[in-house]
């Protein structure tokens, strides 16, 4: 466990960093920074940059719009300082932080960038940006998360990512594929652009498509509000609707074992894994969506997304040195599926829609953790429908063939059901059955047929729903030894296999943030070039300047 | 400049490591390594283990099935050892290489199977592999870009990717993603697999979809032949026709200055770049393919091809300083438009089609190269269709509007022939205009009114053809501070921010090799788990066991 735990539990009344304001449908996200508030020792967020402190606030103020403010259509996101939108990550943050915190900043900003696109596209609340000042690196990035970019037509303002020419790495929330691939940016101009350290304004920002519009800073707010109402007045989101309190989320952090209400943890250091267990729900859903609103941040499956959220974030932060997550359910499979029928039947529901895209994002969340993840089936669990996309998720199952001595459990069943078939897309676009089938599509069809049907071992590996179902003469050893043999491969080497074997078939925009700019990322800082007494990223600020190994890799 | 050059110029009476024959319409390519034939010293290339010298080979080998042996419809792969099919890039090589090294050693592997790969596609001479003794790590991925795969069912051979648990690396030649993308293999099982350092043999082989057919090792060998001969048997190679020899490249390098017949380059060590200029043909072509045959390997687009080809290769392996690629051309754009059509005109002939294919193999190489590449576009030039590809593949380019004083040569024009709508697909399958202008795809339809027009400065710029069109009073300073820039950035930032911005739109096999794959083995190839004095790549052999640094990123 590091030194402080960082904790990913926030809410506005909190923030430091963010001011947060609604005029009807139009709500503004600020970035305020304040300086002396950094999340870790030994900098100062000038210039409204960011650390994961900043981050944090953000993603939780996303979230909060989508589940507390259903009447918001549109989300301006802009600089609450006067004379800068947004300087990006801070350096000196960068430049003191280990590899594995660069990293693994880089990933959590990264989906929160990819939830703000979400939020636009699938829960019809859509973020535009004003930029008020000038705009570089991660602020830069922000913006381009954002479905339209209005900047001040000033002599100060610009756009730029000068990661490359200043600090030698990469613009590292996905600026240079959002650039060529989201914006199409002609790729020689992208190439310019990225290479020039003070940016690109007014008209050719444009041109370029930089920016989507420039208008003189008089009448910028006013320009800005516009756009946000047309945009809101397109929403399907119920204004009427009242929406849901995020209440605190309760969690117990008991040495080495970590609760929630429906997910519990036991970090097993001398194993190097964490053994998670998943509970089902123990009564029947509500009949109807009102039952959802009423029952809030208590409905099942919400608590669910919202504890396993919290729980991949705070191992990933907080317990670099378990590379192995091994995952349990617990509970009633007849349960978990009359839940699944209440999302599927009421997917037009606002609440119910916001509910099921946080589970998707939860699992995608798993999908891109540089952790190995083994599920494992067993009597007493309930790996039906949204649960069994955690077995799906895994990069191994072992389902256990009958039952265990001493166990009165009947042998465990997975079951399939309509939440398997399209409820839960992965970044590349497909289901996790789609994915793990492509080279038989056809089998996608074939099991549609036995949704709804328990599923013992010998079924379930026939169906190439599990990878291995051992007897219980063998399941013991057999897992076991599965386990210690993960446990003992060299770490770097699995996060590169598992992000090169996860996500087969179709690219998006988010397989190659994550899979390929990630990579590039995550290369460079480790190079001399950024992080050595002489690189870059260190020399940054003293005035001295980097003295470069010119070998070209 | 390294201390010892490599040459990639040979020919099969020099190869040491290969044997080819053949038998009517099908050739057989025995992989056959001769230990103490390494490319340098320090290192045996035990068990059929391979170094850059063997791949150097094969990739001759591959060159001159296409070029010279035009009856050949099919290509077995084997081994010519009797217990050992190929285990692989040879460990202590990599072991002792730099990290530079190991990933151009890496980057021209791939490239060598991708164009295996695009030879069955597209030259309809199909590859086929007979695995006859155990199929390790590179050995196996060289199987992988085979289109079958026939393993001899005994006791002793299997098929494995043991690079995870053995050497805490990734597979460096496409293994990873050809078993999820080529081969579809499903994930979970890829990920057992690769992880098992015996790897799997027998029925599991095929059930799992790692080879397409296992035969009793006293059928093995007539097995492969019979399916060899039915796969010639569909080419539609001419079986009656000649082939053309590949005669020795003519090269001189004096100092800092490499000369082949149409193409110079001069080094600038002082400036960190490469000034590279390819001349255009002096002569019309000839009218029918019959001439093209008759000219042979001094038919100046495939003499181009091969001195492009040898100069990427030589630049990148020997001039890892060299940074930044300065391409211009010289010659007449009419004699260019008028090689074009010949090559336009007749891509049924198998010939034609080679040199066609070729030329494409040769712009995918610089695409791909880890170098800065800009084309300046002056009075003299002949930026024309397959030429004007150059100025398309670059990061940018910078055309001199207008002429210069004292150079009595009229303004530059750059001209779009057919060549240029579809001959020269990139690794992500789209044109280099359709790259470009993925934001504006009718802007390529309107292109293609535009063919054959000569087009200045203004007229280019307008088009988006060219990046930037300087004046002669800006010409140069302009294009001194592009260079001098270039020059001073991180090299490592600079790759990875132009693997990023190249390859917009979708992806294929082979960006997701060259984009995806190869960057995390490049982070990889960097950490102390994989290469440091505790490392796995550094204890191989040495009866030691690795102490992994246990974090995860």
């Amino acid at each position: 466990m590091t030194d402080t735990i960082v904790d990913f539990r926030t809410e506005p009344a909190r923030y430091r960093h963010w001011k947060l304001s609604f005029d009807g449908p139009v709500a503004t996200l600020a970035m305020d920074v304040q300086e002396d508030a950094g999340l870790r020792p030994g900098y100062e967020l000038k210039l409204n940059s960011y650390d994961l402190g900043v981050d944090i606030e953000l993603y939780d103020a996303i979230q909060r719009l989508r589940f507390e403010h259903p009447e918001v259509g549109a989300v301006i996101l802009t600089s609450g300082k006067e004379r800068i939108f947004c300087a990006g990550a801070n350096i000196r943050m960068l430049g003191q932080s280990s590899h594995g915190w660069k990293v693994n900043f880089c990933k959590f900003t990264n989906e929160t960038r990819n939830a703000m696109e979400e939020a636009s596209a699938e829960s019809k609340q859509v973020y535009l940006t004003m930029v008020n000042g000038p705009c570089a690196g991660g602020g830069y990035e922000l913006a381009l998360a954002t479905e339209w970019i209005v900047m001040a037509d000033d002599g100060n303002t610009a756009v730029s990512l000068p990661e490359v020419p200043l600090l030698a790495v990469l613009p590292g929330t996905g600026g240079l594929t959002r650039l060529v691939d989201k914006r199409r940016v002609r790729r020689d101009r992208a190439d310019f652009f990225c290479t020039t350290e003070e940016g690109v304004k007014g008209k050719r920002a444009v041109e370029w498509g930089l920016v989507d519009e420039v208008v003189p800073r008089s009448r910028l707010a006013e320009a800005v509000k516009e756009r946000a109402r047309a945009l809101a007045a397109k929403t399907d989101r119920p204004r009427q609707a009242r929406g849901i309190a995020l209440t605190p989320l309760r969690r117990t952090l008991d040495g080495d074992r970590i609760a929630y209400d429906h997910v519990t943890c036991t970090v097993d250091r001398a194993r190097g894994l964490a053994d998670i267990t998943v509970a089902g729900p123990t009564a029947l859903p509500p009949a109807e969506p009102a039952g959802v609103a009423a029952a809030g941040a208590a409905f099942w499956p919400l608590a669910l997304a919202r504890e396993l959220d919290d729980l991949i974030l705070h191992l990933r932060t907080n317990e670099e040195q378990i590379g192995l997550w091994v995952l349990r359910t617990q509970g009633s499979p007849e349960l978990v599926e009359a839940y699944d029928r209440l999302l599927l039947d009421h997917g037009a529901d606002w609440l119910v829609r916001e509910v099921r895209l946080y589970l998707k994002r939860t699992l995608k969340r798993l999908d891109v953790s540089s952790r190995s993840v083994f599920a494992l089936i067993e009597p007493g669990s309930c790996f039906t429908g949204t649960l069994l996309e955690l077995a799906l998720a895994a990069d191994r199952s072992y389902m256990l063939d009958g039952t265990l001595p001493d166990d009165a459990r009947p042998a465990a069943t997975v079951k399939l059901t309509g939440a398997n078939f399209g409820l839960y897309p992965m970044i590349n676009g497909l289901t996790r059955l789609a994915s793990r089938f492509l080279g038989e599509p056809g089998r996608v069809d074939d099991l549609k047929g036995r949704m709804g049907q328990e599923l013992e071992a010998a079924a379930a590996a026939e169906a190439g729903l599990v990878t291995f179902a051992p007897d219980d003469i063998d399941w013991e050893d057999e897992v076991r030894l599965a386990l210690e043999e993960r446990a003992a491969f060299s770490p770097d080497a699995l996060t590169g296999m598992e992000a090169s074997l996860r996500f087969g078939g179709p690219e998006t925009l988010e397989t190659k943030i994550f899979g390929r700019l990630t990579a590039w990322q995550n290369w460079i800082f480790q190079r001399p070039n950024a992080v050595g007494p002489k690189g870059a990223l260190q020399l940054y600020g003293t005035g001295e300047r980097s003295d470069f190994d010119r070998r070209r890799v």
